[in-house]
This record gives structure tokens, sequence and C-alpha cells, in this order.
């Protein structure tokens, strides 16, 4: 069953990509019709797709009953259109932080022949996703609000992506920066609108409903894509390597993690004085400093708290909702992320 | 009375830039809201600002008579989303062009503390202009239309810098891929769209006007903007330095200018080997023996050639027009870019 979605929505991913690369807007020619549909296989399908994904499972659960086939387009369409999203800021990321690999292959800008054409190739993702929305959606209710959603969530993520750069980046490495409110509002930017709320909020617009009647339902995904970046945190630090398919190095990277931030809060004048010197090195020594303060102060404990109670709170506000299919909606993000070990 | 209209717009970007600091989608300190500002102040109000300055300008033609402050303010704030378009496109195109100056200072990734977060603002700059619409505009009768317009032409201006660098980046130096037919491809999409028709399109949706209506000025405004960029090829060249303020380096660069494609045209094969072997070698004696060429082949006279057969081609699709307001506006950008020097 899951399996016939996920190929119907690679179908989906076929069909949208030989539209873009006829798009009549644009006059294409062999050679350019050829390097958009290498760059779009290389860098947009080769994910999870639980972004996408849940556009339609949501869509599912909302509607309660089985979807006609044009429906299930549909929600494909706008689940790719996350895909898209999220390979865009990949792309880009990937230049901005010089990453080597992503998914287990190199960096699109690390391809011989591509280097700075990256950034170009990076705005082409993003502009084809109001291409794939005006085709299919322009005559829809909901259309304009579809496209200022979009417009919303990218502003955020772009946003949080900043506050990013700027915290971690600018000037020296220097921990008195680092904070669980920063920690929060980077998370809550950079990764919960687009890879919680986003989802959910393209389901609930295809369904008619009116998006600031969802107040709640949003505060609910941001509340659990925080949940879900801490638990990426911690398993970069804590998680089997064969499991999580990579081996963490926030610790060298400097990254404002909820680990660092948990203990910079936690740590006695030493602690600190310990993190500061070893915190951001790539001294294997260093790092094994680190980890040892990480157990030291038992974040694994705190963390295993911070887990469980913020399940219990999503719970009571997921039952607080007033429409079951909504609810449903929300546990079946938090079943799928709850303890999760990759 | 354009001073007047000058000062009026730089108000407006003021106005714009608190808006846009004071975003309520994100949440803002001192340290992001610094950023932004600096960034803005930067890269957004340096030019000749004559794009965004021309939504004004073509408004009131249309309109024929003294406009209420209120379409003032709006007709500058859309003339200010073109100049932020422009700026998202300069600060990524110096990027991938690894350029060093921009309108006479480093280029916004040069300056140290930016770097790579420069990927970044660049996002933030096109973020900006959907939310401007959105603040200004969301009620409007064209308000979709709007965004459409903005989106249509920033994907046709992306798809002209990609096939600008496939062409002119990828693979080794190969004139045999430079034709006429690829030089307006280029243009028309990189430059044309947005420079030319996106201010005159603002302008008519503002006015009430479907665009579906007005195929025929896209086409004369797509044509000026080829003509435009004609021009520039051939100052890069012949213009004076001291007048265009800038030492042209095309011929260096191995730009696919339409002066190396004309010479393409019209060079025997003895010629064509010479260009070969010279064109895009930044030895001085090589630049030398390709203007020499240029010399041989008339270029000067073909370019006024040209130059005339356009304007008079111009002249007679805009006289064709049945409205008098329309060719007013479509003759006030003809007026001022015809036998420009700089």
């Amino acid at each position: 069953m899951s399996c016939d979605l996920k190929s119907k929505f690679l179908q989906v991913y076929d069909s949208l990509k030989s539209e873009l690369i006829h798009d009549p807007s644009f006059e294409f020619d062999e050679d350019s019709s050829q390097w958009v549909e290498r760059m779009l296989d290389y860098n947009v399908p080769g994910g999870k797709l639980n972004r996408g994904l849940s556009v339609v499972d949501s869509y599912k659960l909302l509607k309660g009953e089985e979807l006609a086939d044009d429906e299930v387009f549909l929600a494909c369409a706008l689940g790719w259109c996350i895909e898209w999203l999220q390979a865009y800021f990949l792309v880009l990321d990937d230049i901005m932080d010089e990453s080597h690999t992503r998914r287990g292959q190199p960096c699109w800008f690390r391809i011989p022949k591509v280097g700075m054409i990256a950034v170009n190739d990076g705005i082409m993702l993003r502009n084809h996703i109001p291409r794939i929305l005006k085709k299919h959606f322009r005559g829809k209710p909901y259309y304009v609000d579809l496209v200022d959603l979009f417009n919303e969530v990218e502003f955020q993520t772009a946003s949080g992506q900043m506050i990013d750069l700027i915290t971690t980046l600018v000037g020296e490495k220097d921990l008195s920066k680092y904070s669980l409110s920063i920690h929060r509002r980077i998370v809550q930017y950079k990764t919960a609108y687009y890879s919680f709320y986003l989802p959910v909020a393209c389901a609930l617009l295809m369904y008619g409903e009116n998006l600031d009647d969802h107040v709640q339902v949003k505060e609910v995904l941001v509340e659990m894509g925080t949940y879900f970046q801490v638990q990426d945190d911690y398993l970069d630090c804590f998680g089997a390597p064969e499991v999580i398919g990579k081996i963490g190095t926030d610790i060298e990277d400097f990254k404002c993690s909820w680990l660092v931030v948990k203990a910079l809060e936690l740590a006695n004048e030493e602690q600190k004085k310990l993190l500061t010197e070893n915190y951001g090195k790539k001294d294997p020594s260093c790092v094994a400093k680190v980890k040892e303060l990480y157990n030291t102060l038992n974040l694994q404990f705190v963390f295993e708290d911070y887990e469980k109670k913020s399940y219990e709170k999503l719970i009571t506000s997921i039952e607080a909702h007033p429409s079951k299919a909504v609810q449903a909606v929300l546990k079946s993000f938090l079943g799928k992320i709850y303890k999760r070990q990759k």
C-alpha cells in the first residue's frame, strides 16, 4: 500500500519534470533541457521523500475516504513542491557550508562542470515551484493561499538559515552566543515550518480549509518540528553511525546543537571553560572531552526526559483539537518520529 | 520634477525596509535586523534605479492625470520590487562570475564576514518581493496576476542566466557554440523580460489591464530590451571608458557578445581562425587583434545600421498600437535608450 503510494508518487515526479523541461515560458533547446533534467534527477528525488509523501497521507486522513485519481495527482504535486523546496535549500546550503557529500553522493556543486552554476540551479529549483503551482492549481479557489503559503514558509526558512549563519559563522567561535532561545529560533524557522507545518498546511488548503482557522495546528507542528530537530542533534552525537547512516560532526563544526546548549545551561564554571576550550575543534581528543562532559552532565537522561515531556505535551495539545481527522493527521506525524533511532 | 520623484522613490525604500525588518512572520532580534538592514542598504538602492522609476513614469503616462499619494506609493513599491529582483540577481551573479566590483564598490560576497552568507542574502532579497507584494497588494483585484508576473519573469531570467552559463562556462572555450540565435535567446530571457517588460507590465496591472490583451506590448519591449543589450555589448568595446564608467572586458571574458557573434557571421575562414585563436584571452595583444578584426569587418558601421533599423522597426510597431497612452509609455522607454552613449 505505502509501496504503491511511493511508486505513484515517483510517477508524478516524471510528469512534473517533463512539463518543466517543456515549459512554454522559455525556449528550451537540447542543451538546456538536458541540463535541467540531469540537475533535477540528481537533486530532487534522492531523499527519503517523507515530507512530500506526508502531504498525500495527510490529505487522505482529512478526507477519510478513497481519493480520486486527480486528487492523488494534485496531492502528490504539492508533495513534490516541498521536495523541490528542500532540494533548493540543500543545493545552496551545501555551497555555503562547503559540504562534500549529500544523500550518499557528492554535493551538486562538487560535480565537475557544475561548480558555481549550482547557485543558478538552486534558483531554478526554487522557480519550478510556482511553475508547478500555476500549471495545476491556477483555477482552484485556494490558489492564492497556496502561493502565499509557499512564499511565507520559504521566507521563514531563509530567515532561520540567516540567524544560523550569522550566529555560527560571523566573528570568532563564541559559545556565549548560544542559548536555548537562539537554538529554538533557528530550529523553528530553519526546519520546523517547511518540514512539519508546510505538508499539513498544503493538505488543509486542498481540503478547502482556511489556514487562519488552524493556528493551533501550526503551533503543534512547529513544536513537533522542534522536537524532531532536538532528536537530530541528539542522534548526531549518541546515535549509532551504522543506523543513522553518517558520522556526526556537530561538535567539530561548532554547531548550535541542543546538546551544547543544554550543556552550557547545566555546566559549572569549570565545565563551561572545558567546553569553550574544546568545542568546535577538529582534534579527536577535544571531541572526546566534550562527549565526556555530555556524559558527566547526564545529557542522555536529560534528553530522554525532554522526549517524554515533549511527547506528553504534544499528545495533550493534539487531543484538545475538535476534529478527529485533524487529530489523526497530527498523531500520524508524531507516531513516525517518537523515539526514532534514525 | 524628476528629482522630486526620485526623492519620493527613496522615501518609499525607507518605508519598505522598515516593514521588512519588522515582518511579523519572523522573530527578528538586534543582530538579524541589523544584518538585513546593512545588506539591503549595500545592495538595493545603489544603482541607477531606472527600472524602478520607470514603473512610476509608465503608470503616470497610462493614467494621464496627477496621481494620488497612495497611487504614487504603490507604483514606487512595485518599482522597488524590480530593484530588489535586480539586487538578488546581481548578488548571486557576482558570486558565480567571481566578480570583484559592482556599482563602484566591492561585490557583497567580497566583504569580510559576508562571504558565502551572500548566497542566503540573495535568497532573502528574493523573498522580500512577495512580502512587499502581500503587504501592499493582497486585497487588490490584480494581486494574483502580479504574483504570477513576478514568478514568470524571474523564471525567464534564471533560464536566460542558465543558458548563458552553460554556453559560456561549460566545456572548453568553443566559439562554434556562439550564434545570433543563442545571443538573442540569452539577451531576451536574461535581460529584456525583467528590465523592459516587467516595469510596464506592473504599471498595466495597476491600471487594471489584463496582460493577455497586451502581447504586442510585450513583444515591443522584449525587442527594445534586446536592442538595449546589443548597445551594451557595443559600448563595452567601442564606448568611451570615462563615459560608460568601466573598462570593458567582454573579449577577455569570452562573452557571447553581439560583436563576436556578428564578427563570426561576417568573417572568412582566415578571420574565423584569428578569432578562435585570440578571443577569450587576457593577453592585451590578443585583445588588440580581435578589436582590429572588428574594425576590419566594419562592426561600428554594422552596429549603426542595426541601431537605425531597430529604431525604425520599433517606432512602426509602437505606432500600430491602438492606445495613445500605451504608445507614450513605449516611446518614453525608447527615447531614453536610443543612441545612448552610456
